[in-house]
């Protein structure tokens, strides 16, 4: 794939990795069957696959195999697709509409999507443990580092930080923190695990690769915060303007529209700056960055 | 601990899981506090510890060290704490008490008890890939085989079939199929999991600790179902009567209380038969599944 032009780099990913995660999904028809179809109306049929895009990037810069690459992108993406699940159950963010389709627990109910949200997760560490991966102690690495950036200390602990910020002013240093365990541990994750899942980097590429994810998931969220005070609900597939109607803490609230953008351009630079290390190995990152950056919804 | 009478090797085991529990959870005063004290809420301070127990015992047929079973044992009791934390959220069993406290959406809310089962889970993985357990080969496995146990096709999955039976009639293939994965799945990997911390087993010796396990976990519970109706909500630590009340499917529903109490004693003779080859290596496996069966809670 790599002599396509980045938007059919893109597709080519997104169709790979939507056919791996259907393959690694248990069957519709397989007892609990209400479960299973569940778990596939959750993870399939949508999303930007953002981490699994960064996961094979990021395993351009190490030559990794394709179907290692496979793996990594789905048990990320299951993470991702587990916790969007919980994200949007009554308790959280109470929200009915996710990718342009009604949520999970919408769809079907809150108890089958809380169930749904845990199966997911437990199903990305299944597949990193899978028999036929090779190379057991990379294995070990790779899952030891998507549990502590998922778990407590990572995704659900930003989780946690932001229920306790909703209507509480926020200053930008814990603005930060709050993002860069929410979205920022699981972006971050995705890039590490792709480099992991080829040849190992030295010491020093990996810190670089590190800053890059560290710059690009923060990126991200500010972006995000753009598009949710900007973008439309259509656009978006999902509620438009709820973060400023929860009294959620953003960039756009902490900095104003025009500094939000103006950072989210200075991240960008920061984060392209550490690439240039790899080479003409990192132009994939390179492209997904400045996509992320400038991206529609 | 070999020689210890049953009473004080069970109190020992306990302590020692209770003590390694309070040592891989995270500190309650770091961020995020209330989410992580509330993970300390739901993990420490009670219950059986009936799974950690097996494990233990397990391990005592393959000479497993004392570190690596409390390692394996913190994880399967921090997948048990999670399901029970999910387990008793409105949208399930909507549960006040467990274990004698309140339960940990009550004492919290119930976006940090959601949180806190995603984190436990989470944890229990974290546990497995701690780079300091050696042998990666061998944790990939143990990896594996409590992320199958756990899942949409093991635990999860009896939730699922038991959520879709409430005010069903289910004859005991299906009443069987619904433990064997609610409960049973959990408890096999416990026991499986505490010999795979020692020395291999032989493969027919692996097939009958197999064959108790998924008897084990039967007797179990059928043994639950039995105080579910017996038993005071005191001596319990949860709402006594609350299966009956909700018309949940039950061994006793299902074959009154005389026929389950035979049945229990079938089992653990089938289960007890599987452990003769191991002479006595299984004295704390015959003796924990003789608990299970005569226990008053």
């Amino acid at each position: 794939m790599n002599a396509l032009p980045f938007a059919e780099w893109m597709s080519a990913v997104q169709g790979r990795v939507e056919n791996a995660l259907c393959r690694c999904l248990p069957d519709a028809d397989s007892v609990p069957q209400r479960l299973h179809a569940a778990m596939r109306y959750a993870a399939l049929g949508g999303g930007k696959r953002v981490r699994p895009l960064l996961a094979f990037a990021a395993g351009e810069l190490s030559g990794a195999p394709t179907k290692r690459l496979d793996r990594v992108a789905c048990a990320v993406e299951l993470i991702h697709a587990y916790s969007l699940v919980h994200d949007d159950l009554p308790c959280m963010d109470d929200d009915t509409l996710r990718r342009g389709r009604p949520t999970c627990h919408i769809e079907y109910d809150e108890a089958t999507a809380l169930l749904v949200g845990d199966s997911l997760q437990t199903l990305a560490f299944e597949l990193l443990a899978d028999a036929d991966f090779g190379e057991p102690a990379r294995q070990i690495e790779m899952i030891a580092l998507l549990a502590r950036a998922s778990g407590s200390r990572g995704m659900a602990g930003g989780q946690a930080i932001d229920l306790a910020a909703v209507g509480k002013p926020l200053e930008q240093p814990e603005l930060e923190l709050m993002h860069a365990l929410k979205t920022g541990a699981l972006i971050r994750a995705a890039v590490l695990l792709g480099a992991l899942a080829g040849t190992p980097l030295t010491d020093d590429e990996r810190a670089r690769l590190d800053r890059f994810a560290r710059r690009a998931g923060l990126l991200f969220q500010v972006v995000d915060d753009i598009l949710d005070c900007t973008a439309s609900t259509a656009t978006l597939g999902k509620t438009a303007g709820k973060d400023e109607a929860a009294a959620k803490p953003t960039y756009v609230a902490l900095l104003g529209l025009e500094a939000a953008r103006a950072y989210a351009g200075e991240l960008r630079a920061e984060a392209l700056a550490e690439l240039a290390v790899f080479g003409a190995r990192a132009a994939r990152l390179t492209q997904l960055a400045d996509f992320i950056c400038h991206r529609p919804f």
